[in-house]
């Protein structure tokens, strides 16, 4: 992103992995708490996870974005490279400490409601509808990112917090849309997970989305020379 | 709008029909994914499907703004026909896109809830209240656009985005407002639906709203010379 | 307030009436929607009352603000008239229509769900924790509103929109903190309404909360010369 | 913060006593309103806690910012006298202020819902993992503080909303995160209490968690020379 300050790498990486991590430890930690709380009623335990998830990620992006970009997200970091915004070399190392962050995070939740640590979800989340699903909230998501980029940089952290807190109803999948998020998922049994076995196609439908909308935007937004 | 960036006549016209088809995929989508899980609290229900519809709106006008100025809704565009901001023939190719884009998104929603794609809503919403409703939504809406657009331009997509969270919930017609999402909402047997011969009067009553907010709007905010 | 644009004396009229009624159309309006679809729980219909109402105050003082003030409040315009930034003689116009606008904002609500027009409400509102409630709510309300014109006037709309959203939740009177509003859903035997006869003491508390508020503000945020 | 303008001391005293009092009168008062219409569903009346502290946050730090800082929070007031940009005799005032503020904030809460003023809670918030969830909140919460002061100083009080926003669901403790307010909460024997044999484990945690964060916030929003 344009206003990104100049930081080393230690630090850039720094920031992408602990902003994964805040952004996992709210996903699901307010997916525990509300289940936890709600009595059952599913619609009250899925507005318990989409308020904080959407709060978290103004945050998150406000705080990061003069860092690393905050990505948070592989398939965001793949379209900045497709963009040549970001070098191969960078983007790998970025990817590698986003799942370790979402890792970090699955388990900090688990820590703070004494939860046991280690856990391998079992979620089902397949068929084609749940794909399509993941393939438009990702095209939704990347676009979403470029598009204000273009429109209006300083808006980012509320736009996407906000095009979030739209897909978790919108999709029937409630929008994992980013890889990392989805691995360390299939690592909590709990209201946010996703069975391990489930996740490869997820992430297949979210790079074919981010993929598509990278493109796509790269048509929409330029302006007329 | 003012900060419309030069575009082409497709790009205009691919903005206004992805827009409104992400706007119609949140409402059904939305819609469907809180009445499924709330327990049958209708309340709960039009949270989960209110909090996602303002949500998207800021994200869309923020993203197709400066593109197609972001109407997604034919009596917007009448509105700005009126104003001499955009011609007679583009105004109708807008509109056409527009109820392109909306039944698009009724489409997208109901393959990614594993819903029969076409569907004939059964859901009566009629009446004078209704229709009364439906005038003071749009007339409410489309003056909220003009006088936004005359105090604080950039305050355009929260404004809309709040104005219909406020709308959901204070016309007992749960506010349409527009009738690009009428006509698609017909098509839709589910929480957001209405019976396709209930929508010409709500039509009636939103062109009506949106004239009257056009010419007031344009004594109110209009400084003493 | 300071970004007020030279309008006629007609058009501020007009501007405190409309906007006044739209508050109270939602008020009531989003109260009556919301008991009738929360199925007995009084916490979510009070999220479906406060959401909107919310919702509508950034929207009216955005859409308002630079014609009359957006003052929609009778303690407000007093405030306003303490401070000598508007004279005895328009003070009086302003409440008269306010009170005007806050009648025909319940009469719409009624009529928009098939009410009877006329009510009068039996809903018991009494007693000192209700009056202090109130006068802190009121306090809380103009204290904001001062405070926040010499700290950051844009952010005006957000900071009332967010502190009633506050105050209907912390405020065991549910903060009316406005004579108008106070008159006006005395008329309405719905969730939001109060008995006529309880409403004098409301209206004292409401006063003597601004005044004191309008003093404090007064010497508190005047910077050292 | 930056923008503070120069004010004397007995007004940025009187700032953070009536900030940290009208936080505290909103954390309990909503509390006792959620839980008491809430029927019983924990999430609802969480949910009815959470929205009016994210937003009297929003408020009170745009309306008191300019005058104190808006710390309301004495491990705040470390964090800023680590950095010597609050000198050691002050922070000790800023301290003694807040703690009054908020135990006559919840005395305010107490008299509007007509309940016994001085109570002590019953609520038991101990153990291992609370504390970590208390360390993982105030760490957070400073870091947000800091990190946004250096990225975009304007979006502090949206930050700090949302940060509170997210923090109440994703920390198993509902990330009380300031001492001040744990020590008022524990004179509440309410929705928000806490034993007061247990607020100082929870203190503890939240000075480690807010060090932490000073130094890691240092280290990691530097941009390189």
């Amino acid at each position: 992103m344009p206003e990104i300050i100049d930081h080393n790498r230690a630090q850039r990486l720094a920031a992408e992995c602990l902003g994964t991590a805040f952004l996992l430890a709210t996903v699901v930690g307010s997916g525990i708490m509300a289940e936890n709380l709600s009595g059952g009623n599913v619609a009250i335990a899925l507005l318990g996870n989409t308020i904080p998830t959407g709060a978290i990620l103004y945050v998150l992006i406000t705080t990061f974005g003069p860092i690393s970009g905050a990505h948070f997200n592989p398939v965001v970091t793949i379209s900045f490279m497709l963009r040549k915004e970001i070098s191969i070399s960078e983007s790998v190392q970025f990817i590698i400490v986003q799942i370790i962050g979402a890792l970090l995070g699955v388990l900090a939740a688990h820590i703070m409601f004494d939860e046991n640590i280690i856990q391998f979800s079992q979620k089902v989340r397949t068929g084609p509808a749940q794909w399509f699903a993941e393939g438009v909230a990702t095209f939704g998501l990347v676009f979403t990112i470029l598009a204000t980029l273009r429109a209006k940089p300083s808006a980012i952290p509320m736009a996407v917090a906000l095009y979030i807190t739209a897909a978790y109803w919108f999709t029937a999948s409630t929008s994992f849309a980013n890889p990392a998020v989805t691995i360390a998922r299939s690592f909590s049994d709990t209201f946010a997970g996703i069975r391990l076995i489930d996740a490869p196609f997820f992430i297949a439908a979210q790079v074919t989305g981010a993929v598509l909308a990278k493109y796509f935007a790269r048509w929409l937004v330029s302006p007329r020379k």
